[in-house]
Parts: C-alpha cells; sequence; structure tokens
C-alpha cells in the first residue's frame, strides 16, 4: 500500500530557480491518496475540541474543507488581500518567496473561539504565524496548526514557538 | 430551520460598481450551514457514475473537496495561470467583471474518465465552460456542472447548451 509519502511529487525549481516545490496535487487527483490524507488528518483532530476550521487560500481549502465538512465545523477562509467581500482585517508578512498579505472577515470569529488553522504546507511558518495573528486580533484562540507536509529545514516551527503544531509528512534534508 | 439560501450575504457593489456580490462565507461559516450545503450537493450526486471532481480556484474548493474526500474521488484543480507546477493546458475566457486564463495538469485526467465539473456560482458560464473545455482537451467526459448558486440572469445555462447543469439555489431577478 502506498504511503501518503508516496504520492507527494517533487518539482525543482518551481515558482522559483532553487525552490524545491511539494506538489499535493499528486495527493489529491487519486481517490485513494486524497482519502488517505483526510482520513489521517481526521485522526490528528480525533478529541480535540475546537469550533471553526480556518483555512489559508487555496491549497489549505483543499484540506480544511473536507475537514470541517466531516465534522459539522465551520470554515472560516483566510485569503489573499482583496478577496473577502465583506468587512476584513488584514496582516502582511514575508513569503518564502517574496511578501503577501492575507486577510479574515471581521465577524468569521468570535471571542473565545477555538480555532485549527490549516494549510497544505508548512515551510518557513510565515503565512501561518500571519493567520495565528488575524485569529487572536478576532478574539479566538488557536489550539492546533494542521499542515499536510512540513519542511523542517525552512524552520516553521520556530517561527510557531508556542502554537501546537502538527504535520502528516515532513521532508527533513532533502 | 434556515434554508440554505438564508446563509447567503449579498453584498452590494462588490468587486466592482453594479455587481451584487453572493457571498458564500455565510454559508460555510456556520458549521450547520456548511453541512447542509454539502450534504444537498451529495444528494445531487447519489447514483451518478463518475471518476473526478474539477473545482474552480479558489471557492470551487471549499465545496468540491469534501466532495471528492466523501465519495473516496480524485480532486483535480482547476486554477489560475502560473499556479499549477507540473506540465499544464489553458484556456482563456470573458469573466463577468475583466479577463482570466485557467489551467489543468496534463496529466489530471485519463481518456474516458467520467469528470464532475464544481464551483460555487454560475453567472456568465464563461469560467466552467473553459474547465469543460480543458477536461475535453484532455479526453475527459463532463457528467455534470453542479454550482451551489445560480445567477440565471446572466444566462450561463445558454454559455453551457448541451451540458448538464445542477445549481442549488437560485438568485432570479434579485
Amino acid at each position: 500500500m502506498k504511503s501518503l509519502k508516496d504520492y507527494v511529487v517533487t518539482i525543482p525549481d518551481f515558482p522559483e530557480p532553487g525552490i524545491k516545490f511539494r506538489d499535493i496535487t499528486g495527493i489529491v487527483s487519486s481517490g485513494e491518496g486524497f482519502k488517505l490524507c483526510i482520513d489521517m488528518l481526521l485522526e490528528r483532530l480525533a478529541g480535540v475540541e475546537f469550533d471553526a476550521i480556518v483555512a489559508l487560500e487555496s491549497r489549505g481549502f483543499i484540506f480544511g474543507a473536507p475537514i470541517a465538512a466531516a465534522l459539522g465545523k465551520a470554515f472560516i477562509p483566510v485569503r489573499k488581500k482583496g478577496k473577502l467581500p465583506r468587512a476584513t482585517i488584514e496582516r502582511s508578512y514575508s513569503l518564502e518567496y517574496g511578501q503577501a498579505t492575507i486577510e479574515i472577515h471581521r465577524d468569521a470569529i468570535k471571542p473565545g473561539e477555538r480555532v485549527i488553522v490549516v494549510d497544505d504546507l508548512i515551510a518557513t511558518g510565515g503565512t501561518a504565524k500571519a493567520a495565528c495573528e488575524l485569529v487572536e486580533s478576532l478574539g479566538g484562540n488557536v489550539v492546533e496548526l494542521l499542515f499536510v507536509m512540513e519542511l523542517p529545514d525552512l524552520k516553521g516551527r520556530e517561527a510557531l514557538k508556542g502554537y501546537k503544531v502538527e504535520s502528516l509528512i515532513s521532508f527533513e534534508g532533502e
């Protein structure tokens, strides 16, 4: 039986020279691979009490939405600036390659709500950190950050010190 | 009990003056609303034989991914140009507001595979039509197009003549 890692395709020099891109479409474009991945994510959340999945545009949507739907939880999108139609708060941050601003709807989270932040990949942790700050600005509590893949060489866990970070598969020194 | 339509928030003049934006975050940011929506989508697909969900970036991911995961089907993302890491084919089309180019991985669909195209909204049908053409360029068959919301005034069904089109809720003359 294939392990989850077997489904990941590595693409050199995408989107920029020197970046090894870990492509999750190999996971999701297989019915078995996608189901395995979602089942593994759900297993990590077994027994965790929370109110909402906060997922990061747009690959985070692919993993966050099935979890929220399966567990009957709210799905809160964090999107690039200018995409959300109602009143938002925003946060800018540095990426592995470049700079970006993300937003969340101002009414997306109520004070005290417990949130799981979901994305496909943790690299430097910059996007995830900005998402946590958005959640906390609204009074929410980040219970856990949950990723499909982790690139430990980029030290995302250091950027997210103080948070519980989980990932399904890791590419260390690869 | 709230109907699915009760969860949709209408925002005037977004993203441009004169556009009434039907905001699906009202559906998905409610655990009940999101579950209701996904259950209704799954009900529409009961008994339909297919191999893959083709979902359109990025709101289509929010609805397409839970369906694919629940049914153990492949999830194929159609993305804006430049986002997919491997070899792609592309198609340009006109939007309700503006112009865009979308892509699909060249190896995403095998000849003869049966595909459901999923997005949050059918307006003019331009994006969905382009997605169908991408699927067919790869030899796939579009069994059905499935949308959460429909704006019949924009005549998307005419643009998609010859295809089976389904939507959960419709805003006619509103």
